[in-house]
């Protein structure tokens, strides 16, 4: 399916579930929007983390893409979105017609299921998708650089890889700067505060094979750890999983 | 110091250690040395398995180099030589003039020495070099494609990297393809056949810290657990981690 009829479908209600897997080879975003108050301040943290809050469009005064769509609307081609009050998630939702005001900032984020087809090309089984599940996702210990009245510590996402492709997936993924880049752990969850792997704090679990090694890159999550952190009075993001689906391709973002 | 200058003092009895860490930047290279009735057999298993033996120069009817170095001579210019009967050491000697015939092929193969520069630029320190040891190798479980008369299991040379550079490590080091590439295991020794990382099967053991990955490469002594294993009669090789410096730059045969 192309991007504009898989938005079409969310926006009609047809679809609300993880969007990993859909749309193969266009480029995947989180989202974040904010009040303009933090808006600024916000832009110079992701900038200071790039990493993991790697920003590809802003969009003020208004909900319309224009880099990574034209015009795709943002209010309800996301398939589900999360309301956040004093930094706690109160409400996950399809649209958000209703608490739009003009004074919200859009920022779209680089998401890995960008690099996902280039994986799978490169022989990686993409478990999640295979097990038609969300994506592991994990809070850890990486600090983030602190900026205003921002901070707090990085997410990863988790896919398992073949023992003698993990160098392999090292390279593949490093050349995706826009939307992470390699991983910052290659097993071992344990040396970033990962306790249980069995236990993701975003998505699902998925199975680890014998010959497998867990794999951990930053996270478009991220910002949604922070928001919790700070107690932020309102924001809206997406669901963890369920991206906006732009008409860029993977390819557009390819580095070297 | 240059190679011409280095292979000089080797010629002269002046150096024989461990060749890491020396004339940063060139190419090093294994050595094996076999009769010519093994030598068209022992080609077609290494280029089978030339992740593990990728052979850079074959020297026939003779023992000066043409394409690592103008002329370098094979008999007196690596540090020490492993003299093998019927699959066992007998001897680590400074010269092999003596054991010379113009039956002998000698086989010049990729060595991981030659990306550890590249290695060193990223960031990562080379512990053994620090430490002033040779390399760590290990015996693995992992089977070599067999061919003919050759068959056996893979010899990987290791080097502990801070967690958050393990990726780097990887991308490095697979643009240098003729000396191995990305590493064949990245953590978890015990999952390709490695009991104890204390007890390295050539060379010395190094430190890890606690923040450290232990990364395997594969390595140009695999030939060496080879003969050992097929018993061959005679044969040649240089001693584990003293090698062959030619003077081709490390960037002569860097991919990508």
């Amino acid at each position: 399916m192309n991007p504009k009829e898989f938005r079409k479908k969310i926006a009609n209600n047809e679809f609300d579930s993880p969007t990993s897997g859909y749309c193969e080879g266009y480029i995947q975003a989180n989202m974040v929007a904010l009040p303009s108050s933090y808006a600024k301040s916000f832009e110079e943290f992701a900038n200071k983390n790039n990493k993991a809050i790697p920003v590809l469009e802003i969009v003020k005064n208004g909900f319309k893409t224009s880099i990574l769509a034209d015009g795709a609307n943002l209010l309800n081609e996301i398939p589900q979105y999360n309301i956040i009050k004093d930094g706690k998630v109160i409400k996950s939702v399809k649209s958000i017609e209703e608490y739009y005001d003009e004074d919200l900032v859009f920022f779209l984020i680089g998401c890995s299921f960008t690099f996902e087809k280039a994986l799978s090309d490169a022989g990686i089984e993409l478990r999640h998708v295979v097990q038609k599940r969300n994506v592991s996702m994990y809070n850890t210990n990486i600090e983030l650089n602190p900026y205003d009245m921002f901070k707090g510590k990085m997410v990863v996402s988790m896919r398992p890889v073949r023992k003698e492709l993990v160098s392999t997936a090292c390279v593949v993924t490093s050349h995706y700067l826009a939307t992470h880049g390699g991983p910052i752990q290659v097993g071992y969850p344990e040396m970033i505060g990962i306790k249980d792997l069995q236990k993701p704090d975003y998505g699902d679990m998925v199975d680890i094979y014998e010959d497998e090694i867990p794999l951990f890159w930053p996270c478009g999550v991220t910002p949604q750890n922070v928001l919790r952190d700070i107690k932020i009075p309102f924001a809206i993001t997406h669901k963890p999983g369920h991206m906006f689906v732009g008409d860029k391709k993977d390819s557009d973002y390819y580095v070297g």
